[in-house]
């Protein structure tokens, strides 16, 4: 039986804050720094993605965080892999994250794809996310990938830095 | 600790036969009968709904199943509630569900929605659906929402036959 283990996108998969630094520079031409976002909650890092979260394009042109194609392929065959996302407060995100899976991870199948609010009721053996609303609730065992909001703290979990560390881990 | 109640929309909430009849009727001009139906799987009962399923509308429009409204609303407080949705299949149809939800049943968070594919890694305590493919592999409590492609066999899940059942049983 494999293990079941269950990967966020945003901020793992999808590179959310490249994405808000992007969004921010075509509105204002303001250019943030990765450095002066550490350790700040995203909404106080990115005042503006409130909004920009909800404009056409945000999820859907979101770059790849650099190896996750590769990993993620590598990993599919030994794991019993589903996406979890917590899309639904931005109904505009749930067909643009479908499209965005089906074009960067098209071995992926619609069956292991799952589009949620809160991952409470999602269980798994393994969860890879970067945020500690996800992590500290779940049972087994909890990797926090490394973003600028959660430098500062593990709070406990196994912390991996980029996808070539998961590979290692996890292969 | 409340108890987590997973529901499903399409046949349970959602009135996708009497959607699937509309649909053939405006295509063809065919009247089929729920009588015809019974003990039938979907796809042999309907065999144009695998397009319609993929039409504007088809799941925005539906009709809500009588009382599904009340009840859930009943249910509300007493149980931690999610409603469970094998949508992923058909992309077209991830914010209709999201906005047919918010219309109907204004009252549940988009926290407690959760749009997938298979629905084996969702756990909780109880679970309300009209497929064996998701009542199956549940462990804990499961019951059965009568649809006619279900109408000769309980395969030892509790049999409902309508939202008044459930509100006997649950509340």
């Amino acid at each position: 039986m494999k293990q079941r283990l269950l990967i966020d996108m945003d901020g793992v998969m999808a590179d959310i804050y490249q994405q808000a630094i992007n969004f921010e520079f075509a509105e204002s031409g303001r250019l943030i720094q990765l450095e002066e976002v550490n350790g700040k909650d995203e909404i106080v890092a990115f005042p503006n993605a409130k909004r920009h979260v909800r404009e056409k394009g945000f999820f859907r042109e979101a770059p790849v965080i650099p190896d996750a194609q590769e990993v993620v392929k590598a990993l599919y065959d030994s794991y019993d892999i589903f996406i979890v996302s917590a899309a639904m407060e931005f109904p505009n995100s749930l067909e643009e994250k479908y499209y965005w899976l089906e074009e960067h991870f098209p071995f992926i199948s619609w069956r292991n794809i799952i589009l949620c609010g809160s991952k409470v009721p999602v269980q798994g053996d393994i969860l890879i996310d970067d945020h500690y609303k996800n992590l500290d609730p779940f049972k087994n065992r909890s990797l926090l990938f490394t973003q600028p909001h959660n430098i500062n703290d593990d709070r406990g979990h196994e912390r991996v830095n980029n996808w070539k560390e998961i590979a290692e881990l996890l292969l």
